[in-house]
């Protein structure tokens, strides 16, 4: 934006990526004196704690997709660019994007997220897709649906059977939510649909490496989930490690027992997240320290070591939450977590624009919650009067209002809440199109 | 299906493609004693006359995509299968698919529709992308909205103009659809939202091969729905045919006066449709005869001359109308007359199960409607009293409440009208989501 003769030039921020915390640092910057570059390599919000349904065919795309664009239309300060960041130069302090755009900073917020992570085994990704995008969940939609198509026409009752295996890999919220909702599809959505096979008798298996699943939630909440989880037909195996991936199913270590072998044609990842490789290049530029999952170590005000102007929020960055008189405590990848970083840093940047000292990053935790199908959930919240837990419908209800309610955009909200009462009352999920029916990948 | 004990074997039936002449087939025979297999590519029925608004980012996919098999669960007698017809053998009375199922038939409905044509010209695909099926709604969509951010991004006053220019090849109803729902994205949408760029100064052309837009109509309305595209700063070139185009523009030549090149980085291409190539494969194998766009000629009864076993319907079908004491006139490849035909043909299965003769077909016009943008259509109505007409508001109100009135499904139906509603009042466009952001093809 041009400035008014005259004044002084303004600060010129860049924010790199729409996730939750890009979006809040945007709105934290709205009557700030600095001029924004919000650059995103898509073109939309996207409201990842329901991109479950979408893979579900619960939900269609453009219902927790929001365009960047029209969200700051009304924010003259900010331009939106879609263009995917190629470099940062923290001596230049520019932006490097891929098609040879060069975006100058006074100041930097990085806030590129995280990606699904194989824990080094990449050549898994092609057979268990993970979910953090669209096309991932477009993927896992095409390759559920196809599953029960390609039952249909199979003759043979074992490969019939492998086709109706649904493993599901991970035991947190995700890994939860996709299981509960696989097995409402096999019981509920689908019978009656098919003539040669009946869908209800599908496998669903839920596999978590650790002892117990929705690890950040308390143990007797893990053990309800478990519980509504198993009424609803899932196979719930804690401490099994899997081993390894193919076109064809997967080995599984258990905690006790032998290792075995699970004939299945449709794998889903939730295990594991990686930060965006963004981060690690990052690190190499300004001397920053990475952790394991790639996520960069952050100053208390989420500022890196001797580069006060670069900020590093969401999951990309590994912060801590600064209590007076308390131990500094490892913030959590929870999109909460994510939109308070945003606005932490984007109220440094003001203090620093007015020479005052930057403030350290409070992370206050609401809770948690997960939902489990159609009338179960649990949640976990901290209130000013205590902690508060309940599980069942009450929880699923207390879910499904406060998604709705964190929605962005009142369109989006109204449509959700029709999508989901109407999905409700009849058991089906509209959104289930495949545009591709390619079978999954093999191992030839 | 299996059929009670002691009872004759029921006749077979199978019916390719799921548009709206396989759908209303097999509706149609619901309580005729036979078994009914239904193929189709994908998975779902595609309402095609809204296809457009998901190419213009008004819709999403499933708001106008129904599952197949959902549609059907209730009609005992239909088995849905996902599948691709490699071949139809007309001396063993089977059709194979790709996936090397075989389907015996003893009465078999082809309804597999059209395509785009490019005249023979198939490298302009690349180009200038048509409108049949859902991706490339998906494709359009991409274009469409690329070439605002892309003209953002551009800093060279003539690139950036090519950016901005918008083809549409084709002045039918899709095309002048087309055409005007682009005016009002540039003109009503997207201002405001950019920093650099006025998306306003967008140049739309729509051009037609012959001297007027909506052939099928009569001339005052051809000439009504011209000036309403003006209006809506559509520029409208009637007798301009398109002689080449390549990833930077096309060439044209004007019915008078000197071709000329347009610069445009997006063409989408409403100009021609062909059968699909199944028609000339089923014309080989049968003896029957294809016309030049491709289509199955058949008898009167929509049966292969020498088969009647096989019924050809649809867009795939070159049928006359016979209606007592006139010419028989050649049926237009509407959606009205896909329907008809459809219900025609298995009318006529009935007929022949019980040994009563067939009947010829005879096509009932309703008459003719096109909208153009959010405000203004034309109508042509042919009622029992008489030739109805008109244009504008009334226009466009009548072409929606007959959409959704034909849109299949309830929930489809208010799911449609709730997003044209907030289309309508907040002139946004919801689905404006992109998940693939590379660019167009360029030449290298």
């Amino acid at each position: 934006m041009a400035h008014p003769a005259g004044s002084a030039p303004r600060a010129q921020v860049v924010i790199i990526g729409c996730g939750f915390g890009g979006l809040e640092a945007t709105k934290a910057l709205c009557d700030a004196p600095v001029d924004i570059t919000l650059v995103d390599r898509t073109n939309h919000h996207l409201f990842q704690p329901l991109l479950y349904q979408v893979a579900t065919a619960g939900l269609s795309a453009p219902a927790i997709a929001a365009p960047v664009r029209h969200l700051f239309r009304k924010q003259a300060n900010v331009t939106s660019l879609l263009a995917e960041v190629a470099s940062i130069d923290p001596v230049q302090r520019v932006v490097h994007t891929t098609d040879d755009g060069t975006l100058p900073y006074d100041h930097l917020i990085v806030a590129a997220g995280a990606t699904h992570s194989y824990f080094g085994r990449d050549e898994w990704a092609r057979f268990a897709p993970g979910l953090k995008t669209l096309d991932d969940a477009f993927e896992i939609r095409r390759r559920v649906l196809l599953a029960f198509e390609s039952a249909e026409k199979e003759r043979d009752p074992q490969r019939r059977a492998d086709w109706l295996t649904f493993v599901v890999i991970g035991g947190g919220p995700t890994g939860v939510e996709m299981a509960g909702t696989l097995a409402e599809i096999a019981r509920q959505t689908l019978p009656g649909e098919f003539r040669r096979i009946d869908p209800a008798q599908a496998r669903i298996l839920l596999l978590e490496g650790s002892p117990r699943v929705l690890q950040a939630m308390p143990e007797d909440l893990s053990e309800k989930a478990a519980r509504q989880l198993r009424k609803l037909g899932v196979e719930v195996r804690t401490g099994s490690r899997v081993t390894s991936i193919d076109a064809h199913g997967l080995d599984v270590t258990p905690a006790e027992g032998a290792p075995y072998r699970l004939a299945s044609r449709c794998v889903i990842w939730a295990a594991g997240v990686a930060a965006s490789p963004l981060g690690r290049r990052l690190a190499e530029a300004t001397g920053a320290q990475v952790d394991r999952a790639g996520r960069v170590t952050v100053e208390p005000d989420l500022s890196l070591p001797g580069h006060p102007e670069i900020s590093v929020v969401g999951d990309l960055a590994a912060a801590r939450s600064h209590v007076p008189g308390k131990e500094p405590a490892p913030v959590p990848g929870v999109s909460p977590a994510a939109k308070q970083m945003g606005r932490a840093a984007a109220t440094n940047i003001v203090r620093r624009l007015r020479g005052e000292p930057t403030e350290p990053f409070r992370y206050r935790d609401y809770g948690n919650l997960a939902t489990i199908g159609r009338n179960a959930g649990v949640v976990d919240l901290t209130t000013p009067f205590g902690r508060v837990k309940f599980s069942g419908y009450p929880a699923w209800l207390f879910w499904l209002f406060a998604h709705v309610y964190f929605l962005i955009g009142f369109r989006n909200r109204i449509v959700v809440l029709f999508d989901w009462a109407s999905a409700y009352w009849s058991r089906q999920r509209y959104a289930r199109v495949v545009t591709d029916i390619e079978p999954a990948p093999t191992d030839g």
